[in-house]
């Protein structure tokens, strides 16, 4: 029987890593959960996201069969990684450590900005991944660019002007502390859609350019090395993919297309209680 | 004894209507529930903001003892009332009457604009509400407002750019309908914060100007109205409060007191399962 991938977000943003893995892997079977009713993770704290994010682990093994675990959340990596470990009997990725290899893969300086959620920020958890790479990483929570995401301003002067305001605080400080940026990470599955803006901001703010970090390409990159060795003799001829969401199937649907960039059909309501 | 009133929110906007009912009733004795481990209600769906707020009003009056109760929240004003109604014994009371109240005593031209969260917008609530009224109302989603007023940006040029886009966009369609707009309800329990700069932006787009609902302050009169002939001689000395939240006290204290005007202290956290 072809193995399941489980797939867990807190939302939608997750589906850029979906995304980035169905382009590895076009003939494994996903399952993907969108934790939509307690959306979002980014606010709560360690004690609530970590029973969220267990519940929502527990429904992809136990009630979808996976076998493979990706968290495809920054946030949940970040404060939930080893309570979801402890809770499901399948290896479980995240996102944080992949992002991190790719920084230190793409840094000569060894200085790193990272741009995140707030939870994942004041967890800390992607500067302690950096050190343990070697790497110096100056973290900054940027809270409007999920909303302004999901808002469809993507490509809007409000939204250059935003992350432009951040990415000048983020290296001022980054200046202040001595470091020499020149990689700059995405800490959220929503960032991503920004890249084309970010790239522009980054080209007329950075004189001297920075690399960017998408994780959900990297979290794939390593999923892929740890998925398939196993798992590749079992794939089946064609994608199989299930979609999972605790609230409004309907808002899943038309929001989720633009961050798998393609149609998402057929998504089923699931009550995790609460 | 001094009867409580039971307040509740989503997360702190209704210490915004807390304000204006202390302004009021200083020797009330209150109880405030944000259930901040489950927001915003503002992107979820009518069942999943019913049972939620169900379980949070019946906190109040089941463990707080709560003799009456104002749902500080358009969200949950606007898609869960009956729902709340049907599972208390004691009297509800919702922003949105209120609100279009306010919004009848002010306007002469009987056409009024209403800017919102997605839920409460998609429910048409206030555009229902104003109708039963005999105004004709044109309501927007601004799911920008609440994370930049959560930023601490009330008083920043993207926030006045982004006040004024909706506006724009707003005004051009009550345009397009024949409508004369001379009353704009703020229907959201943060939007409050941002008056002075919305009364700016008014100033200088809209020539003939426009007066600005606060649908707090609404809610805190009707509250009076309902709430005093009963009970005011029994008020006690002094005002009493007490503030729960079911997720991170340390972070309701901090960005609470920016709603409420005044230090929040001693907040409780509450599991209300989920």
């Amino acid at each position: 029987m072809t193995p399941t991938i489980g797939v867990f977000d807190s939302g939608f943003g997750g589906l850029t890593v979906l995304r980035a893995l169905i382009q590895r892997l076009p003939q494994a079977r996903f399952a993907f959960l969108g934790d939509t009713a307690r959306l979002p993770y980014g606010s709560k704290s360690r004690r609530t996201i970590a029973r969220y994010a267990v519940q929502s682990a527990q429904f992809l093994v136990r009630e979808q069969g996976a076998e493979f675990l990706v968290i495809a959340c920054n946030t949940a990596s970040a404060l939930a990684l080893d309570a979801i470990q402890d809770a499901v009997p399948v290896p479980v990725l995240g996102v944080i450590e992949p992002g991190a290899e790719a920084a230190r893969a793409a840094s000569r300086t060894g200085d790193v900005l990272v741009i995140a959620t707030d939870a994942t920020v004041q967890s800390h958890a992607y500067a302690a991944a950096c050190r343990a790479h070697g790497l110096r990483a100056i973290e900054k929570a940027c809270p409007l660019l999920v909303p302004l995401v999901e808002e469809g301003w993507t490509d809007h002067p409000v939204t250059a002007e935003v992350l432009r305001i951040y990415l000048d605080e983020l290296t001022a400080e980054a200046a202040f502390e001595g470091l020499k940026p020149d990689t700059l990470v995405l800490g959220c599955t929503h960032y991503p859609l920004l890249r084309p803006l970010l790239e522009g901001v980054i080209a007329s703010a950075v004189p001297s350019g920075m690399t960017v970090i998408d994780s959900a390409e990297a979290v794939a990159e390593a999923a892929v090395r740890l998925f398939c060795p196993q798992q590749a003799a079992a794939l089946s001829p064609a994608a199989q993919l299930r979609f999972f969401a605790t609230d409004s199937v309907e808002k899943f649907e038309r929001l989720g297309s633009r961050f798998l960039e393609r149609p998402v059909g057929n998504v089923e309501l699931v009550d995790l209680g609460g």
